[in-house]
């Protein structure tokens, strides 16, 4: 069984383990304030070019949503995200859980538009029963989005224009960053994205770590008092600098943009395949996740050699999958996956 | 600088890192779908001879102790605790933030007794005005407490006694479990515990892991879609794995036991130099952390040499302190202060 | 200006006054615990034969929702309610404050279907990552709905039968019902309702009630500590006879059903007026609330003699209005908006 | 039976019940935004000597107390309250319910001081663990206390300036505010309370109205985007006028005032009688609430014919009761009363 199920299925790269290993014996005091957290958190800031910036390294992507939007919003406020947005599906209500709407904006390519957030802050603020009805404080997206695709840098530009002209906040959700930054054709640069949020997380879960999401606040706002909201959450890991690690080996060299390169390579394979036989896709994703609409046939034909999700019917003879590929994804597997589609 | 301010200061026992090493490249499920946490499952059953508890392998303690407690609890109940019970005092309401009162029981050695949570559940329900007042439902102990103490198995089968009359559920919080059991003198096993209570976890944070609680759930009403909500609290570890095959590392031969023997043991060589010097103690501790009272000076004079709590001032001339061990402390250290306290 | 904007511009039925008035020096009990409630709950489970129902007089119907919605669910679970849902649209997020998300179905009468129910039910739990996402526990609907419309027998049976296969609670919001219970052609009487669902609230406050809401919880799952949960949430009146001495004078004698009789006679004047003019409606409504699509000079024309509520542009030259008639409602009032209509 | 048991046995004074008759038929706005809540507001702003104020009329305390203190606060931030107060003891969690703890201060007069809140902060803000721990940021005092007690003009100009200079919200439930404003002795009065404090209210449930309680909000922090809350809280009555019509007859001419010296006076009658009998108190009351500690036997024999709530043990022989009065209380029956304890 070869494995396109997800970008999780595997430990860490070897790198990582190594200097755990190394620094296992270390001294340190926890709950990140340790020479490797402070390292790691310098080299993101170094990487964004936003030497203000406050770093925290979290766990995971639920608790990271979850902690950065509870503490933003107060409790009459509710975040904006695509239906497909992740809070608004895979959370299990988290982000209700902390007592705030998920108000849904349609998509049907995983992306919000500039033009939809100004259109759900009018429709809030200018309506005279306002007061009843939750109010908009917080856009929400991801980057790549839950179905792969990408915003450019004008998009991006002129949501979080919006943003700041109706004084919302702009949270990116970069679960998988490392695959949007090195997709092909992007022209959105970490530096960029650092400059137009007001926070945002760099994912490592999904990246080559073993875990770890590092969230860089940029505005000021959001930073008061942010620590004891971690420590709420459940989120404060007591040996932090394991984050810490993880981090400073992604950051110090370019290690995370390599991981990112290579699961982008092994996806565009079977894009290019899957081209080729012309197949056609839910969503066009130029990053780790393809998305390619299938004859039944197929499918089921390849159900025993690889794992993959299933996205669903799209109609009575095609469903559409997702080939998920990873920063440990073997090239020849891909490519297996790809002559595979093209002799079927 | 030796360091005894806590029980988390390095990584994890080798034997861990090497399995992290070993296993890295299989390919797993995620989310703890994987052999490696089933047979950390299998084991701590067969550890705690109750082959029908599900048992969850969680990152954090806080995290452990909010999402069983607003598992367990309808909004209008709350939980019992001893005042000094960590979820009352170290988790910056990480409880309330999900919407329920810690109700606090005085306590001046950690503990609370079978009588006081009687005392509690008559107050309540034998007042007439109880409905404007929060129900108590569950009773939070921490074995070993956070001052380092133990209950014995005569306590623990009253608390639990009273807990089944009055139909409350009793959560033992094992972050330090591992010092607990192997403690001299206890007379209560992880069979013991497992038999005396609803819920309760092993923690591995404190005693050897990277990081990990796990969570051992034996009263069938606690069991009901409990994924969901570790899900829903962002404690859903994407590989979780790495959880599986830490506990299975901890609990395969006895490893868990060895390292708690280990602090106990640094513990001792501490603790009998204080005894021997006529030092008193904030509480009689059996386990790795010991609360011995100093004169000042003697304070002063190991803040360069030491790192240590410091528990506050407890008259003119002396203040409390807390000397933490754990798996790793070399006894040598120990042994180095305890040369240090007695010369003084 | 003539009101037609809401059904809650009075104060109450003179009737209503007059007992406030006669009994206001008796001494009782606080909380609900006097005759007048027990008269009043007594009359209601009569009116639904429904001699075990647990009734709750409420001040109003957003704190109903949340109390009822809140005390139902677990942590993980939300409410399916059509998109129009009054928790939904225009409570400010009450629901989501006390943990739980709305799950949205489309709907473009206000109304949902059985069908919408078990697609929803299918959707989550036969999806294998279902932890991942809000479980759905209860089924939220309005009779009438927001936009006037109602249920049938056949449809509330079988969205009832739905709901008991699925283990989900039928919770129907009557904030209007007595407009509902006496509109033209309805098959739905108070006993059938109370037959068809687990737990339902008679309207009082928009019936000719200064406030108050009739709650009827029907399925013992829904009975245990509610009371501790309408004092949690701020919503237990000291001086509960005020809301005992209100239900008892509409339900003694039928005022109830008089007072809604009433509301719906005016409502048909306006709707044939309409009809006779060839005006077009957002939805068929047989209640008190009619929601015409008019030319934009009629709308213009009418906005210095008239209250109403703008639903908004429905093409260039219509937008749509509500006309909102009440027990208090003048049929000479409702006669004069009917010629303006004809002769515009 | 004489009813000494608490302030809201009755309905509310004749004069409250005529206007609600006289204004029955008026159609005007809902939520508040009528003329007689506009002229309640200004009759309060002009009371308190704070033009800016911003004023809202609630149902009820709890209600009240849960709207404003999850309003002010964050979600890692907590009230301080006596451990007596309200909020923590008789309010079935609501505070906690909305996620924020209540920090318990010791008291033995149901009042705290300004040292305790300075030490409150210093505990925090000076321990470097601070984030684990709630963060302080609002002090609950209620005037008259639960107890009965006032607070001097002293005292609260001590707590307010310690608020001041730590940032902390001073928030007084004023849920028997008419009670403390006409207590002989008392040196705080309205204004004063308006200018040493945050955020207050004026009760009317139990001084006089059939219910409502008057907020005032004062520090323009809590003043933004009050109306969500009051709106989510399910605390925004529909037809709001009624508040307002119960206010402006409280306010109008004094009215308030003159129903709070009326139940001092009568309590004063049973003070009195017990004092002369020799008996002691659980705390001096000036106010409608009197806390005698009576012989068990006395307490025996009042129970036939006085209904008044029973305090609990004291010693072997006496208990402590609560004699409360209220606007309506007969001098008579406190004279009754007093007879037959000196009678004793």
């Amino acid at each position: 069984m070869i494995r396109f199920n997800c970008d999780y299925n595997e430990g860490a790269h070897p790198r990582i383990l190594e200097r755990l290993v190394e620094t296992n014996f270390e001294q340190t005091a926890g709950y990140g304030d340790d020479p490797h957290c402070d390292r790691a958190r310098d080299l993101i800031r170094a990487a964004c070019s936003t030497p203000d910036a406050d770093v925290y390294l979290l766990v995971g992507g639920t608790q990271t949503n979850l902690t950065v939007i509870s503490a933003a919003l107060r409790p009459h406020q509710g975040a904006l995200s695509a239906v497909s947005g992740h809070i608004n599906v895979h959370e299990s209500g988290a982000v209700e859980a902390t007592g705030h709407k998920v108000l849904a904006l349609p998509s049907d390519n995983g992306k919000i538009t500039a033009q939809q957030v100004e259109d759900a802050w009018r429709a809030h603020f200018e309506d005279e029963t306002q007061i009843h009805m939750v109010q908009p404080k917080l856009v929400y997206i991801s980057h790549p989005t839950e179905v792969g695709t990408l915003y450019t840098k004008t998009e991006l530009e002129a949501i979080y224009k919006v943003c700041k002209e109706r004084d919302l906040y702009l949270f990116i959700d970069g679960a998988r960053m490392g695959y949007g930054l090195t997709a092909p054709g992007t022209d959105l640069t970490l530096k960029d994205i650092a400059h137009l949020c007001d926070v945002f997380y760099i994912g490592g879960t999904k990246v080559g770590a073993l875990f770890g999401e590092a969230l860089v606040i940029l505005n000021d706002e959001l930073k008061k008092d942010f620590p004891y909201f971690v420590k709420q959450k459940g989120g404060l890991l007591a040996k932090g600098r394991l984050l810490g690690i993880q981090f400073e080996t992604l950051f110090e060299d370019g290690l995370y943009y390599e991981l990112g390169r290579h699961a982008n390579k092994a996806a565009a394979i079977i894009r290019e395949a899957c081209e080729k036989k012309g197949l056609s896709f839910l969503c066009p994703s130029p990053t780790n996740q393809q998305f390619p609409i299938l004859p039944n046939e197929m499918v089921e034909a390849f159900r025993d050699k690889y794992a993959f999700a299933d996205m669903g019917k799209v109609d009575e003879h095609h469903r559409a999958v997702r080939f998920c590929t990873s920063w440990c994804t073997k090239l020849e597997d891909a490519q297996t996956l790809a002559d595979d589609i093209l002799n079927f």
